[in-house]
């Protein structure tokens, strides 16, 4: 039976051990409560009208917690004998996120006088960095041990948090719901680090990489809750007011698109007219990724359905054609894309008229007259290059990290099985001891 | 092997494309962003005391959002063989509704120059209409094809806004939490319809037509989640405010006064002491029902218990002794009915000196004098024969639209069958595999 | 088979009809709607800045209500054969103590001129009350009948609401998650109340005594939506404002850490470098527990850390080398007894200037200079050890009442036995039936 190796048995506790010390120490030495959260920097009164702000993007964030943790984690329990795997490794690697994320996210973001200052809206922004890293981990799915899995993740927050800074920070670019600096980053990440990590022999596994009945069910609790907060997940980090009703509404709108087109293709390209589950646990979310850039601006009611339906025909039609394990590509990584030049074609429309007032808080650079949006445009572009130069850069240099010959990669034939990582329960023993059972003598009656 | 027949292949997707076509031809044509959601129509401070009321609704609507796609979608999974299709069906069924309610509601409600204005209220109106289709595709559970359900749901979302508004626009009914509107309407058109449906040679599928070990945990997911949300169902739509307060409380008692008897009822009508499951996933429900109608008005606290107590009571005897596949007259059409009594009741009982201010927000007419609490009790009365007259019309015209011969209705020996319309993985898979493994070379050690 | 004896059928159903009569009398007599949910007292602009204190503390409130409901319930269904009474008397018992609690705590908080006011606060101090009432469950899980069950909760939500009281109003502590209040008073009181109750053939039952694939997985949903909810949990009944912020941030940094630390002890400590899913179920959470106390006060980001850190280490080492079926010493009574000390440690720091205007609000006692940082420090743990005394002398009460012969415990040999309590289907059916379904003629070709 498929056993950890001796030598790497102290491999993951170490990580993990490492890791954390690392970070608590640096928590000690930089973090702080932000102004809103040390007792004594707050006062009700001193904040005017956005003293309601944390109560209001509060439930907002616990959606996006429910997407990370509960979302990524169902959805990819889909394999049948990488349940325990798909699930626990989600919630090892995105915990680890989450701290690391506020550490490199707070120096880059909220650095002042020697200190990171963290509130509610860090929590916000480390989830949607474990957003990014839990889409690679899909890439990898099944073929990377969780040693591995924390390295990716310590990599990969770190180029994400840089890439983040460049695009909203200098850049100026809008991608509020992440279409570019979640969705394109960490898929094309994943991809090219799985890429590197080629491996020819993976067809020995090749048995377990598909789902059961059950296994499906168990993903479809992912894909529902990760379809119902969509519109939480793209508000989240947008400006109060009529910016978040408009992204909840535009994304709502666009997923229902989505997943209309995904029944229709799913059922059109399949041989005898049958849906498959697989494109609906996926293609069908394609439309909360497509409208994650653009669904703060003037998109209209039209436009969301648009732009859903078409993210979902590409999704699917990619599920059918040439999928990975766990289809990444065509769930985050196309649509991503046309998400990102989605945004570009939205901002090249923006004008005073359509914004009015609430041009500052979509395209400040435009309402303060920095930038035309044929310039604002041509930005949103270029960030979407320097994404893809950074998740391809960076994937592939993950790929090498991940090849280093002492971690935890588990053997060809043992690719997809939870009992490499975890001591798994036997199936069978509600079935041998039912029959049994029925023949024990009744001591009550 | 069941399959769909050859001539049938391009009826799902020809109807999904079709109806995703006309929706966005009137999107495109009619549909704009409300006050609250457009960039150059919104500013804090225009709205003085309701700037906050998104915010205040956003938390409820996404728990409703959460009731309607994993609440009616896992609580249907039970059928053993049928679990793709329940959550599946009811994610393509209730999102086609959301866009198409969204037209009908805002050609009654919200039509002004031309078009129709949308912002968040519209996604709850949305979602409402949805709960009111899937109470209907529990009538008809596994006895119909996914073409037939899209064709149900055109012409329920129709029937059901033209009776809404009727409710609640011309005859000045209270249903804030649709006993009437949404469960009476759903369910008893749903019955009706599969009643104009009746097939005679059913029990050749009848094997089908129950659950397993696992089926049931997982419609316990969808069960609690109702549970647990249902003071947020109720209270969506009702006034900020006390109104908001009063309908959580009438709804949260309700619900333990409804789980507690019939828990106490199952026991007590088995042949042997045993509880049944079916009776726990469904009748504890009940007293979300029963209060939906009353539960913004004085209700009291006791009054909420009883009414809860007695939901559960009729709910549980009704699975006990007379049912259809899903329940579905025993946990929307009876509670729903009584829910419909009970608030004309309540509204009978309506004093100035029982709400003094707050009257003008539960019963604004009898607030200006237009009417008397009695005249409001007989327009309550009044439209629940009107909401029973829509709901048994429109159900056997449904009926009789769904008998259309080119449908795809599955044959009598395949219902409860997810082969029929999807591709299923094997269930055995994991099992014969397992012992294999053991042998399989440990390449690791 | 085995069969719920025949003097013991009314048994479960008299109890549910009894005890919902009393409740129902008693909040016929007692219960009013308070000044925030009564139609006739409530007006905006009475409240000023409160006004929006329902809005804000609601989304909490659900987060709490899915926690009892989804996540203890889904959190027990690990065992094999117990998945439908694990999910199902945590819906019952926890159902009964909602009104139970309600009413007892409205007797000691809220008890004027002769009424008991309710509203969205008290349905969270209710939730909270069923929370302890469910640790206790899982203490005794498998090993006691429905009734028992009732009859715990009935004596528990006593012993609890008078300890609460005297916690909070008559020693002036502070607890607001309950690492006291409910998980050591929840946890000893379950297990004293055990060990009274305790078996010596309960070895008959072992082999049900453990997990399958599936129903770990279940188990899963439980544990993350607790991890993801438990800054709602522990924040619920804190301060608005910047109370509120830090509850949320030191939770969730400390559940990352016990996360980390769970991961790397459950593959030390087994013998092939393998990780346990129910260290991953159960320990991960102990960082929520550990700073109940303390996360309101200044911990800090690193104190939360370190904190989570030796929680999730503890809790995994507990359920390595000694533990009860669910592990009830581990999650709950270690990492209780830790947070209370915590807050012994936290509060004995407090001082003026960390606390600035906060103090107010974190420490009444202190600001208002009744009580030194080192007074209020021994108050904490005179408040542990009589929360220890209550659930000591409460649980062993409560086993001695649970020992009367006519209630329902289940034979030695049938422990953790669904089939005792529920009408369970075969688990077969679906397996049998699919090779013949191949043979069945396809009408529909």
């Amino acid at each position: 039976m498929a056993r950890v190796p001796r030598r790497q048995r102290l491999l993951l506790p170490l990580l993990c051990l490492l890791f954390q010390g690392a970070t608590a120490l640096l928590f000690a030495i930089f973090v702080r409560y932000n102004h809103e959260t040390d007792a004594a920097l707050w006062h009700w009164g001193n904040h005017s009208n956005v003293d309601n702000e944390f109560y209001f993007r509060y439930p907002s964030f616990q959606d996006v917690h429910v997407m990370v943790f509960v979302g990524f984690g169902f959805l990819m329990v889909f394999l049948h004998r990488y349940g325990f795997s798909s699930v626990g490794f989600t919630f090892l690697v995105a915990t680890l996120t989450l701290q690391w994320a506020t550490l490199l996210q707070g120096f880059l973001h909220s650095f002042r006088g020697g200190y990171i200052y963290v509130g509610v809206e860090s929590l916000i922004n480390a989830d949607f960095c474990a957003g990014a890293v839990l889409i690679s981990f899909g890439a990898v799915l099944g073929k990377t041990g969780p040693a591995q899995l924390l390295l990716m993740a310590l990599l990969e927050a770190v180029l994400f948090s840089v890439n983040e800074f460049i695009q909203l920070s200098l850049l100026g670019v809008r991608d509020a719901g992440g279409s570019m600096t979640i969705h394109t980053f960490g898929a094309y990440f994943g991809l090219f680090l799985s890429r590197v990590l080629y491996r020819s022999q993976l067809e020995k596994s090749r048995h377990r990489q598909s789902s059961v009945y059950n296994s499906d069910l168990f993903a479809m609790i992912g894909t529902i809750f990760l379809w119902v907060f969509w519109p939480s997940f793209n508000s989240a980090p947008t400006a109060l007011g009529d910016g978040q009703h408009r992204t909840v509404v535009n994304t709502y709108y666009s997923l229902t698109a989505s997943t209309l087109s995904t029944f229709a293709l799913s059922a059109l390209v399949s041989e005898d007219g049958r849906l498959d589950m697989v494109h609906v646990q996926n293609a069908a979310l394609a439309g909360g990724v497509v409208v994650g850039t653009s669904s703060e601006m003037m998109l209209t009611p039209f436009g969301a359905l648009a732009a859903g339906f078409l993210a979902g025909t590409v999704s699917t039609l990619g599920y059918k054609f040439f999928t990975d394990t766990c289809g990444v590509h065509n769930l985050h990584g196309m649509p991503g894309l046309l998400g990102a030049i989605l945004g570009v074609v939205v901002a090249a429309l923006a004008t005073h008229e359509a914004y009015g007032d609430g041009l500052q808080s979509v395209f400040p650079l435009i309402a303060k007259g920095q930038r035309s949006a044929t310039s604002q445009a041509m930005y949103q572009l270029f960030g979407m290059f320097v994404t893809l130069a950074f998740a391809s850069v960076g994937g592939s240099l993950g790929g090498l990290l991940l090849r280093l010959p002492f971690l935890d990669a588990p053997p060809d034939s043992q690719c997809f099985e939870d009992q490499v990582f975890w001591e798994v329960p036997g199936e069978q023993e509600a079935e041998t001891q039912r029959p049994l059972r029925a023949e024990e003598p009744d001591t009550q009656a």
